[in-house]
């Protein structure tokens, strides 16, 4: 039995408290100072109100301000379930109160701008950690298809843990394993992490068609737009091998769980798909975020922030080529300009 | 304008009179004995009964027995819209009539077992119209997202046009382009048709998760499937790959149209995808089959009868390797030999 320490008890955090109580961990569960009731209502009823299901027994709720008691005894693992926009906060909580040799894995998703270049969150995480003076923290990540509320209802999924280090995958692979979460490793932290955040992106984009059917109707023969989801979806995959490529990454980690795997279930469900509609709709972003998901995050548009300013500057000091990103740009198009979403056909190739 | 002969009034071949006419073409519809009653519809009244829509002013409609009509003049270019079970039919007609310089395009997807091995439906064209004395007629296919009847609606998609001749598709890709079929050359007309053929078998696995959902009910937190499916896609991709290459296709392709794009449309709707369903319902596949779907072909489940015992030999001649096939296995365990279909999360990697 280990110790797991989870930081954020979103719906991601507190979902990943089924598979590590399950398999027979001591589980501490932390939230955000953006969590507390949820953390008020695990530690009243045991039930997270946005999974809507109750936590396992062993998992021990803490509220922000203590997170210093939640890490003693000192912990096995921790786990970062935190937003994005969270991860400079959550390094700053962890570093005054860890040592360098307790593994973190990320369950966040995203890109950082740095360098004139794009960094992976274990990265961030490890560089911001060593500012403060805690230095060589082994990171790992987690990446492939999780929809929280069906990991908290234990139904089956399979993921990629990532990490440059084959030993500290070792370490963490065989932590994590039950019956129903099936967790392989992978030395490629780069690809995996790259397609993680990407994916998000390229869902506003296969989100579209769901949007611009609603907007022209079905067809007299009743046809709807799955040939153009394909499409695009297919189009997306083209550029995330060719992002993942100019990282560092390795194409196979594309074709695989962390890639074609998690970029199918996003284009199934959940926020940037909805966004993505609403622009196939007709909105422009500013309308749609205002006022039809003006309280949500939506990862796929905050990434577009990061990367869109990026990709330009690396378009035109020749480092990326804009060819090969038809589809990007057209997303950062309707993001960050707010311009009307279009297909760029004769770009595709 | 060049003219262009259809043989199949099925729901794909009666489609491609749409992209056929648009681009400017004299469209010939041929319909085979099965298809009677679509092409006296289309005589009639114009409406294609399965695609519920009216066919183009310029397209022509003929029954199988006015082939030689058809064929006179004689066109620039034979479209095969038959069933992979009427192939060899379509060579038997087509044999006494053509001359070996016009070209034909497959819309026909599957695999025959040849030899020891599968052979690509273009092959089997070719060689079975050699045996009739019609030698070297250049063969293309069609691969990629394609539901007919979005292509009947002309709602967008983009499709890859695939034979190992450069000249060849230099003279058909430019014959088919219209504003909403986008269409792109491929030499690896071995990758796409072999992925074309096996998106249907593979979207039988896809296809479970919903059934399985059905049969389990939704989770008490209103949690469905969807990493499941998700999982079970990325699999499909990564036996796909295997598969492609061992029959001497090359991996871009998997990753394209032909691949991820044409998988993803077959695992949103269709045949393949229902049948899937019924599996993962608990049903056995000859229950499924005889009380569920009776009267509609599944491409996915006659190909599981072709390559079933051909990938058995395969494996056991050890030229083939059983572990990178998990998921086929499982596939064709519940078609072929009628068990209950059940994931092999063990044998997956």
């Amino acid at each position: 039995m280990a110790g797991i320490l989870i930081l954020g008890a979103g719906a991601m955090g507190s979902a990943f408290c089924f598979p590590a109580a399950d398999a027979g961990h001591s589980v501490r569960l932390v939230g955000t100072h953006l969590d507390l009731e949820w953390i008020y209502s695990v530690r009243e009823t045991g039930v997270h109100p946005k999974l809507k299901m109750k936590l396992p027994g062993q998992v021990l709720p803490f509220t922000h301000d203590q997170l210093s008691e939640a890490l003693s005894p000192a912990c096995d693992l921790i786990v970062l379930g935190v937003s994005s926009a969270g991860i400079p906060w959550a390094v700053e909580q962890l570093a005054p109160l860890i040592s360098n040799t307790t593994p973190i894995l990320l369950l966040t998703k995203g890109l950082q701008a740095r360098d004139n270049t794009l960094q992976i969150l274990p990265d961030s995480v490890r560089d911001g950690l060593a500012g403060h003076g805690v230095k060589n923290v082994p990171v790992a990540a987690v990446a492939g298809p999780c929809i929280a509320s069906e990991l908290a209802a234990r139904r089956h999924t399979s993921v990629v843990v990532g990490s440059s280090e084959a030993t500290l995958l070792g370490s963490i692979v065989p932590l994590l394993a039950t019956p129903y979460y099936h967790v392989r490793p992978s030395t490629d932290v780069v690809g995996i992490e790259v397609c993680a955040a990407l994916k998000n992106f390229y869902a506003l984009a296969v989100g579209y068609p769901a949007g611009l059917l609603a907007r022209q109707g079905k067809a007299g023969n009743g046809a709807l737009m799955h040939n153009l989801a394909a499409t695009l979806f297919a189009q997306a995959l083209a550029e995330m091998t060719q992002a993942v490529s100019f990282l560092g990454g390795r194409q196979t980690s594309v074709m695989g769980l962390a890639g074609v795997g998690d970029l199918y279930v996003t284009c199934q469900a959940g926020r940037n798909s909805r966004m993505g509609c609403l622009l196939g709709s007709g909105l422009r972003y500013s309308d749609a975020k205002t006022n039809h998901m003006a309280d949500e995050t939506v990862e796929g548009a905050e990434l577009a922030f990061v990367i869109g300013p990026t990709f330009d500057r690396l378009f035109r000091q020749g480092r990326l080529d804009p060819k090969a990103f038809p589809l990007a740009t057209a997303i950062i198009d309707a993001i960050c300009h707010d311009l009307p979403m279009e297909i760029p056909w004769a770009a595709f190739h």
